[in-house]
Parts: C-alpha cells; sequence; structure tokens
C-alpha cells in the first residue's frame, strides 16, 4: 500500500522526492525542543506548481496519508514535524516572486520566497514588504503566512496578517481557491484569507499570496539606549508609547541576552546594564529627525544611563546584525536554545520579565530575555541540555509555570510563534470551550480526514 | 405559536419590545433602494445584555423565528432589511463605553456605540480609534464591525478589521464566545476574530468588541485641491501614493458632486473644476509641515489648478462637514439616492469613474462620484425617482453593468457596504464556485438553522 503510494506520489514529482531514511531525518525535526520520539516521513517531496500540490493532496487522501507542510524548519513548536503515516510537502522550489505590481503597491508571491530576498528585490523599486520574522535570511513568506509572525516592526506595522490580501489554497479535496481578491479593501463574503493565515498547515495548504507593499521609508534611525534596571526601560517603552511616536521597533533586551552576545559575537554592546531597548523610527528623514529630538527626551526624562544612535544604514544594519545574532549565541552556551513566545498587556511587561528571570533562578536554567516589548511580546530564550534528565524535568515545570503565568495575567500562548506541538496542552488554558470547540469544528468542516498537519495547532 | 413566541420574547425584553404594525414600520427598511416588497418583523426588541441575547436566540431558535442584527439602518445593501418570519434585534440600547485602558491602548466596546461619540470620550484622554465610517453621528462600532468598514481614512489606517483584536459574539445555540483575547498580537487558535468581522449579522450576534487605539495624532492639516480633469486628479493621487507619503484620508470628489454640494449646502466649494482631492495629513505638527512641504509640491507638478489649505482644527471640521454633506445635498435632487461600493485596482481609478459618469449619462440617471481612490474605492451616488419606472428599469441595467465593469477589472463588489440582499445576485461574478462554497458550509456550520439575517450576504 505504502509502496504504491510512493511510486505514485514519485510520479507526481519527479524531480523532487526523497524516501531515503538517511535523507529524511533532516525532516524529522524543526527548531523547537525536539522532544518527543523521532518520526520519520514517508517521503519528502518538493513541488514546483499548485497542480503538483492538488495532486499531492488528492493522492494523500485516496491513501490516508497526512501532509505536513515545510518550509526552512525554523518553527519553534513543533508544527512542522512529522506525525505518523505522513509525508512532509516542502514548498522550497515553489519560491517565484511572481509578479511586483508598483503602482497597486501588490506583489504576488509563492510560498518559498525568503522574505528577505523579497525585500532586496522590492528595495530595488523603493518598495518594502514591513513584516520582519528577524530570521530574514531564511524565514519564507509561507511560514510568517502559516504563523501569521510578526517580528520587530509590529508595532507600527502590525503582523501578516495585515499584509495578505489573498491566497491561493489548495484543499482537503485537492480543489484550489482563491481567499479574496487583490485588493486591500474588500468586504465580498466572509475573510477566508485570515482564516487561512495563522492556521499553521491545519486547514489547507496555502501555493500563492498576494502582498501589500508599501513605499520603502526614506530612512531609518536606530536607538540603543541602557537601563539600570528592568522597571525602568519598561516605564521608558511606555512612555514613549503614549507620547504618539510610533517607532517601527519598540524592542526589549536583558542582560543576559546583551552579555551572550558581547561573549560570543562582541558587538560593542555595554554590559554593565540590566536593560536596553532597541528602538527604530522609520520615515521622511526630517520627521525622524524631529521624532528623534522627541525621542531622546523621553528617554533621558525615563532615567536611560546611554543612549547610542546610528549615523548610517552602515550602523544600522550592524546593531540588527548584533540583535539577530543573539540566538546563535546563546546556542553557544548550551547543546539547545528553545525560544518561547508568550504575550502579555504591555501593562504587565515589567512583572513579566521578573518572572521569568526568577523561574530561570528557580529552576537553574540559563534564560535570556528579548522581546517586543511594543507588544506586549516576550521572548525567552532558555538554553540548556535535554541530555541531562533534571534540567529536562525543570524545563518541563518552568513552561507550565511561564504558560500558566501568561494566562493567569490575561495574556496568551503565543504572538508569533503558533502553538504547533509543543503548546498544544496549554491551549484549552488560553481559549474557552466554546470557542476552542468551534475552532475544532472549522477544522473538521476544512479537513475531515484530518490530513493536513495533524496534531497541530488545535 | 407566533403569539405564544411574542409573549415569551417580551419576557426576555420587557422595557424594550415593539410589535404595533406602525411602529414597525421604522425597521423594516434601510439606506438602500428598498425595491423589494416591505417586510415587517414580527417585532423589534432592545436587548440590554448579553444574556438577553442569547435568551432571544435560543427562543428564536426553538420556534424557528429569523433575527436581523440592526443598529441605525445605514447599511446602503438591505443587510438590515427585514426578511420573513424574523424579528429585529436592534443594539442601540447596548451602548456602553465599558473600559477605556489607556496604558494598553484599547477599549471595551458594546455594539450599539456610536463612533463619533467614541471618538469624542477617547478625545478627552488624547486616545484615538482610526475607523471613520463616515457618517460619525450615527455609525456604530457593531455596524462597523459587522460591515468590516473604512471610511476615508482606510488609506494610512486600515478597515474596521485592523482595530478589532477580541469579540463576545452570541452563537446560533445561544451560547457566548470570545474570539480572541485583549491583545493586539495573538496566533493562538483560528482567527475566528476576522471570521465575524464583516460577516454581516450572518454568523453570531456581536455583544462586545475589544478595540485597539492609538494616541491622538497631535495635528491634522487638510487640502482640498482642484484639477481640470479627473485624470489628473488621479495622476495627483498616484504621485502622492508613490512619493511615500501616507496621507490618512486621499479622496476624490467629482464636479457633480461639487455642485450639488455648494446648491443645497454652499461651503464656498470651487465648482469650475472637473474634479477635486481631499487630503488629509496626520501627525506631529512639525512631521506636517515637512510633509506638507512635498505633498505641495507633487500638486503643483501634478498640475492642480487651486490647492487650499487648512489652517487650524475649526477649517478642519468645516471642510469635513462639507464632505460629509455629500449624500444629504444629493438627496434633494430626488427622492432616492443609491450611494455604491465598488473597488478596483488603484490603477484603474480613471478609466472606472470615466466609465461611470458614462454610465449616468447613457442611463440618465444623475451621478455623482466620490471615493476613496487611495484603496481603489469608488462611491458613485445615484440620484432618482423609484416610482419612475423608466429610470428605475434603466438603474437596475446600469447596476448591472457597473459590477460588471468591477469585476471585470480585477476589482470586487464591496470594499466597505457589504453584500447585503441587494448585490447577493452578482457574488457568483466575484467569488469561484469553490471559495462560495466553502463560505457557505462555514455559515451552515455556525448557523445549521439559518436564524441569523437569512438571505443576507452570502
Amino acid at each position: 500500500m505504502t509502496k504504491e503510494f510512493l511510486k505514485e506520489l514519485k510520479k507526481i514529482c519527479p524531480s523532487g522526492f526523497i524516501d531515503k531514511k538517511e535523507e529524511l531525518l533532516v525532516y524529522s525535526f524543526d527548531t523547537s525542543e525536539n522532544l518527543e520520539i523521532i518520526i520519520l516521513p514517508l517521503a519528502a517531496v518538493f513541488p514546483k506548481t499548485a497542480l503538483e500540490v492538488s495532486a499531492i493532496v488528492k493522492l494523500a487522501l485516496k491513501h490516508g496519508v497526512s501532509i505536513v507542510p515545510r518550509l526552512k524548519g525554523t518553527n519553534h513548536c513543533g508544527g512542522t514535524k512529522p506525525t505518523e503515516n505522513s509525508i512532509v510537502v516542502n514548498f522550497s522550489k515553489m519560491d517565484k516572486i511572481i509578479n511586483i505590481d508598483k503602482e497597486n503597491l501588490i506583489v504576488e508571491v509563492e510560498p518559498g520566497v525568503v522574505i528577505g530576498d523579497l525585500n532586496k528585490e522590492l528595495d530595488k523599486l523603493n518598495l518594502f514588504f514591513p513584516p520582519d520574522p528577524s530570521n530574514l535570511a531564511v524565514s519564507t513568506i509561507g511560514g510568517a503566512i502559516a504563523l501569521c509572525s510578526g517580528g520587530p516592526r509590529t508595532f507600527k506595522y502590525g503582523n501578516t496578517k495585515d499584509w495578505v490580501i489573498n491566497l491561493s489554497v489548495v484543499l482537503s479535496d485537492g480543489s484550489i481557491i482563491e481567499t479574496g481578491k487583490n485588493i486591500a479593501k474588500n468586504v465580498t463574503g466572509y475573510n477566508l484569507t485570515s482564516l487561512f493565515t495563522g492556521s499553521e498547515g491545519t486547514l489547507g495548504l496555502i501555493v500563492k499570496a498576494t502582498l501589500k507593499l508599501i513605499p520603502k521609508p526614506q530612512t531609518r534611525l536606530l536607538t540603543l539606549c541602557y537601563f539600570d534596571s528592568l522597571k525602568e526601560a519598561a516605564q521608558g517603552a511606555k512612555n514613549i508609547i503614549q507620547s504618539g511616536l510610533i517607532p517601527s521597533t519598540l524592542d526589549l533586551i536583558d542582560k543576559t541576552t546583551m552579555c551572550t552576545i558581547e561573549k560570543f559575537n562582541p558587538s560593542n554592546l555595554c554590559t554593565d546594564f540590566e536593560a536596553a531597548l532597541l528602538i527604530e523610527l522609520d520615515g521622511f528623514f526630517e520627521c525622524i529627525q524631529y521624532e528623534n529630538k522627541i525621542l531622546e527626551k523621553i528617554l533621558i526624562e525615563s532615567n536611560a544611563k546611554k543612549i547610542i544612535q546610528t549615523k548610517n544604514e552602515l550602523e544600522n544594519e550592524n546593531i540588527w546584525k548584533t540583535r539577530r545574532s543573539a540566538f546563535s549565541a546563546l546556542a553557544q552556551l548550551k547543546p539547545s536554545v528553545v525560544t518561547e513566545d508568550i504575550v502579555v498587556p504591555k501593562s504587565k511587561i515589567v512583572e513579566t520579565v521578573e518572572f521569568i528571570q526568577e523561574l530561570g533562578k528557580k529552576y537553574n536554567i540559563i534564560t535570556a530575555v528579548m522581546g517586543h516589548i511594543g507588544d506586549g511580546n516576550i521572548h525567552p530564550n532558555f538554553a540548556l541540555d535535554f541530555n541531562d534528565v533534571i534540567e529536562t524535568e525543570n524545563f518541563k515545570k518552568l513552561k507550565d509555570e511561564l504558560f500558566n503565568f501568561a494566562i493567569k495575567n490575561e495574556g496568551t500562548l503565543s504572538a508569533e510563534h503558533g502553538i504547533g506541538l509543543t503548546k498544544k496542552k496549554y491551549l484549552p488554558l488560553a481559549i474557552e470551550k466554546n470557542a476552542l470547540e468551534l475552532m475544532q469544528k472549522i477544522k473538521i468542516l476544512l479537513d475531515k480526514n484530518n490530513i493536513f498537519n495533524p496534531k497541530k495547532s488545535l
């Protein structure tokens, strides 16, 4: 049966088919903690067209095989890990920028387009796609849509759902639908686009997306600003928000993160301070100069101890490189780094970060905290060794406490990483029974045979 | 049976219950062309709490009576018109602003809150809710969410869906769910909030909403700018968009609209020109001054013939009053004014407006065109007399041509007014079969007895 299935599958994607166990291993895990037993997919396929994807879905449906959609595997929650009797459908060969329409400020892309590459192309036309899932060099638009990711620019620009206006989706019967039109303002039927965005590949397979664009902001200016305490940094952020300034980025970095970056990627960060804010203003040069004066005044009044500002795009790039290197630096401390993703009301940032730092001490796990503080979105990074049984057990307890704390404080489980496999057990804490049941009914409506990324998200 | 039903219904809402025919007449129509036969609802009720709404739904379900949710009845598509064997549930007594949370920049409101009133309250705290469905004095947040309306500020701020982060919804079994959390960045389960937003009361009844806010922009500056031709006005708008300026409003007004306003509400508009752009910049005073210099330069280069700019908030208010008076002025020309709402790619604005003007001539119907040109969203206003059989027949043909044109030009049927009753026949043109079927399945999933606003939207 499986043999027949694989034979048929190979026919659909002859040039992009893997079924050797040693080659499949790489598709058996992602960036999550990977504590579950390794499950190899039956095969990994690399379709090149929507029709191939449709044929794969029909075949999988016929054989009762499930489909795990995947791109670069940077999912932090096991959302791209194979489950039993599944194949991985890897969209990395569907990576064309189909059409950049400068006049209408839209772009049509295939799911495998890397967001950093997209912005390089857009840049040539002075256009800009704001969502930035931090890891620009690998993060794809398909992954960003599956998770409705946001990144550091969400405070000003919103997250992926605010920029996706139309999707081509392969449904579980193999049919292909357009969820909308290539038009941003549209109330014609239900909003299917937003239903698929953030559904973690559980409702359909995205084979094309139309995204809104804006003209590239003329300039950007980064401020790195140090504080003696988390409280003062958070108060600084609050003062910025209430001033009417709308920075494109308003991020928090704690001392542990800065020290670790300095240790492995020396970048002239000042490691004497408890916390730093990373603030990016973007827009017309003259406006930024004015807004920057307001910003400086607020920061000084908020008791900032050291304020560093960029003078040119090279300096901007360097600071962003430093910020983006946090994960790789942390990964040098221990064999594994787990990045979590909770969100709480902005007013509860300080107590949340302090709680996380205490959790790290309580369970003796290296804990570094970053976060998109403007959105109340905190990313604690935990460096640990999963070969250490005690550390692993402690980490499980730590996670339980972390998510319970988020929920108890009117927050929730994920702002941009999704639920995947690793957070499923917390879902009933975050979503009340009736709403969760409705979501499950929608899943069944769209995928009654449960072939799309089963066990994930809901 | 009906008698029993009405008796029970009155028990649920003793202080807000109408079943006298002469009093029900007012709930039998809305702002649409009302060409259908008048259908009186069995009753109109005015619940005060979510629990009352839930009880109404349970009772209606038991008796097989359908529910037409309604607020101020400004729906342009018959979306709030009663259908057979229905009651009107009027949410105007659920009009409390529950909680303004300045620190977290959110507000919780009941559906009957008038958006103009909301912004007056927010103003006291220097806060701002951007979506503006033009008729601020009557438009409610419940109506805005039901239609995902936008208004003139959509170009910069997006439409209602971009500002709604959580809804309390009464489902068709009477249960009440929360669709999200009071947090803007959230990927925890499917996006139910966006599914209900814009669903025209067909999936559930919204009894509470949490909205995002921003600090009130420090200042705004309006420019009214005249052109000798539509083409030049549209080119001017295009030049503004491509410059990187992001005005809060980028609207078009045609000559017929201006002349009609001047005739009935003299406002010093210059009626010698073919078209005008209304442009609002908002933000910090100093930034607006700089952006205004860019704007002026663009307008002059775009061959603007006359540029008028406001000097203070009183002048701003006066221009907005003039703009908002267009509908009432047009209503003095003929017994009825029908405002349509199509959307086309920005690049097709000129040919669309010219086509609409030609349509008016072809069918001899007074045609005035306004539109949120920055979004490709055009509102043609048709003044006519539905007692005139020929005019009525001509109008039907005109509408067919209008919507066919929008679809053929990669546009769609509605940007912010919805589909309601009056556009349903065009829906299969706008949404392909598979997607429409999926939407219909979602409707059945959520409302299998079809009690919520039947015959509307889908």
